[in-house]
């Protein structure tokens, strides 16, 4: 075992230990920490940058985007800690007048829940994984974090982690901040501690509701964010079919085959009308043309291959594009119609990790507003659409926002951007937790805890809540911005 | 069955048609159901505060005042409805120049969650019942909600579900905004219904955890909330002992007799220094002139007389006040010293739903901040200090903070204002959902869920999301306030 790596109850006590004094350090510390690990990061790219493709085969120039978009995330989250409108600093003066009777001096703010277990995902292994979004909307919010590493990049999250130590280190943030454990067991056993105080996970909605159940049954339970999977639905229109079949399906194939379609917001599962003016065979089309890209460690494309069977092999499914040699793990595309779909849509509609789409071919456009709004939950789901249409689409639109977290019109739902507006969620199984993000400056939400202060004197108030403000963050004072 | 009581299944199937046009009603619309709910209430306060008396001996004063506090909430909600913030309306324009790449255009909301199912509370038959709280924030969100009325208060629980559902209909609010079911089993029923969305509840733990449970493991499981109980524990230093003692007895036989000892934030636990000049002498006389006050029904009182068995049943427990009549439900004072109560925390710390309280004797103030840190999760935290020890008390102010959802200074926990900076909630088990309050305005939150619209037409955008906002709320476009 590399120095690097923690026991779990060794990792999670240190952090224990450290959560104090992290969610106490002043905005601009803890910006400076972040930043200054965003710096690391960036100062050793080329030393991550070659483990990173050596475990996951995604090659330097997407790694190389992944990594810039890594500390670009840290440093967006330096940006909201040094802003303060995260701690929703709420403020009511005493009021005798009161209608519920004579009100006290309350002062409410939100806090760092304390040490959050953080399970890093494959397939991003920088953005999604020891540096990644949750460690960064954690830290954000004052919590020491622990990460349970990978087992699909084990070299690139003890190098990671090394970087990381030393910056923390550099920054003066407390010893705890930030480890990291390795192998199931650890995992399990960290999640159970009981000073730990919240857990993340991306990956399999099997791993992911083991875990969730374990950190239900804790005696203390505790708040558990997983993002277990999505087919990402896409509904083409009649006239949009008609108008922009090639362009759709060009579209569509790129972000069906994106990284050996290894995203959680691949559009898996594709609605298009039945007389679709050639749609389906332009994507046939392209789709044969895409090579089989390598995918990011056997299990994972023995998974896929698994999966790609078990589809294929329902009833009333159809193979468009199935590679001749069976251990290829290229592209893949099956068909069936409305009816089918709904004849069992939650296995239908089961997410398989890969290249993999599924074409559902509808008759009339009513049918599938009707057919989406009976999806399980999705991160993502998107409408291709022509303008004129718009007047008749408010029935898909509601069906697609009530099932997901972030709808598109006219695009692809790969590719997701780190800014304030975004919504990566949705009901289950996409997520957990579907009144939270785990992507974008909302994110820091999840690891935060309201705490109110009723007629506390000044000099023990949390700075952010005393009169004189010393770190300037914004205050709601009866209800009104400061 | 009354009329006014649903069938679980036709229950939520009623909430689930009504949701979409209840979650995109205006806000004048929805804030006018809630105020015409809040005036018909009112208008029938009489025929109110009968049943309700007869049903929890609760009594006029107390009945009334609460009834007041219902009303209020719903007209606080509201105005929250109208103010629009709770939609945390956040716009971002398309950004080519974006770090990860170019940004599309992203509009993020709240919108809401879908049917909810509120368990009402025994203890308060208006404000956490019917029309309490839970319904009032689910409404203000956008939800339908189905409420489990709860067995002690039947006839008041289906008198006030008439109120609302006549003043509903006269509002223009689509029918399945409301609902009433009654019993365990309908609960349950209603609670796996694949419809649901949300679950909200206070009451026992054993019962809260068993529902928890059920919502999470439906095939889709969903958030909820549950409020489970809590000690409340207020600790006294030697100073303020010495300083105030006759007032501090004075302030905590109140606050622990009130509405005999039926609040969820009673101060239960008691932390007074070992030479503490005759605090706790004053506790015992006052308190032994306390006659018992009736107790909301037979199995509370049960209840309440088996668990201050059981305590003081506890090695190391000793009796301070214990009624010579076994069967009265008067008030219990027990006691213990702090390494007696180490022993088992988790034990000695369990709420007795009633108006006993255990007194714990400290040696060592640094003793007491270390024994804080191990508490369960608790709704209130109280502190009775000298302001001229502030200097020494942030380690206890830290641990009361960490375990507690509200910490208060020199007062007593009971009594909780409904207000923007109110927090009623806190760590296990004092709740399920660490990160959520079930009082005051930010009780709106849990039933919200975030969804992004991405380059979506302007003519299919909810209005809130719109350029031209045509309801007025507030934006952040560009992460800044419009």
């Amino acid at each position: 075992m590399s120095t690097v790596v923690r026991e779990p109850a060794r990792a999670v006590a240190t952090a224990a230990a450290a959560a104090r004094e992290w969610a106490e350090a002043a905005p601009t510390a803890r910006a400076r920490a972040l930043e200054a690990v965003a710096d690391a990061l960036e100062a050793n790219r080329a030393e991550l940058v070659a483990p990173a493709d050596a475990e996951t085969r995604l090659g330097p120039v997407r790694l190389n985007g992944e990594l810039s978009r890594t500390t670009f995330q840290l440093r967006l989250f330096a940006d909201q800690v040094r802003g303060g409108e995260f701690l929703d600093v709420r403020i009511d003066r005493p009021d005798p007048q009161w209608p519920t009777g004579p009100r006290p001096e309350l002062r409410r703010y939100r806090t760092a829940l304390g040490p959050v277990l953080v399970f890093a995902a494959s397939n991003f292994p920088f953005a999604f994984s020891v540096a990644g979004g949750d460690t960064a909307s954690a830290w954000a919010a004052g919590c020491p974090v622990i990460v349970k590493a990978h087992p699909g990049h084990p070299e690139l999250s003890r190098c990671t982690a090394e970087i990381i130590q030393r910056a923390l280190a550099g920054a003066g943030a407390p010893d705890g901040v930030f480890a990291l454990i390795e192998g199931q067991q650890a995992g399990i056993d960290a999640l159970r501690h009981p000073a730990l105080r919240a857990a993340a996970f991306t990956g399999s909605e099997r791993g992911g509701l083991a875990l969730a159940r374990i950190a239900a049954e804790r005696p203390e339970p505790i708040p558990f964010y997983g993002e277990l999977g999505s087919v990402n639905p896409v509904v083409v229109t009649p006239a949009a079919a008609r108008a922009r079949g090639v362009e759709i399906a060009k579209g569509y194939v790129r972000s069906l085959t994106l990284g050996a379609g290894q995203f959680c917001t691949n559009p898996g599962l594709l609605f298009v009308p039945a007389g679709d003016g050639g749609l389906v065979d332009e994507i046939v089309r392209l789709l044969r043309e895409v090579p089989p890209a390598p995918m990011l460690g056997d299990r994972i494309a023995q998974a896929y291959l698994d999966g790609a069977r078990r589809l294929a092999g329902r009833p009333g499914t159809r193979k468009l594009v199935w590679p001749d040699d069976a251990a290829s793990v290229g592209p893949r595309l099956l068909t069936m119609d409305l009816s089918e779909f709904t004849a069992d849509t939650d296995e239908a509609a089961k997410e398989c990790f890969g290249p993999l789409g599924m074409v559902v071919t509808y008759e009339r456009p009513d049918e599938v507003a009707a057919v989406l709004a009976t999806l399980p939950g999705q991160l993502t789901a998107s409408l291709h659409a022509e303008p004129d249409e718009a007047s008749e689409l408010a029935d898909v639109t509601s069906a697609l926002a009530d099932r997901s977290g972030r709808v598109l019109w006219n695009e692809w739902p790969t590719g997701v951007s780190v800014t304030h507006a975004m919504q990566h969620g949705g009901p289950f199984p996409a997520t957990t937790a579907p009144t939270t993000t785990s992507v974008g400056t909302a994110a820091i939400e999840r690891f935060l805890r309201p705490v109110s202060y009723q007629s506390w004197p000044a000099q023990l108030l949390p700075p952010p809540l005393r009169d004189d403000n010393p770190w300037g963050v914004p205050q709601r004072i009866d209800a009104e911005d400061s």
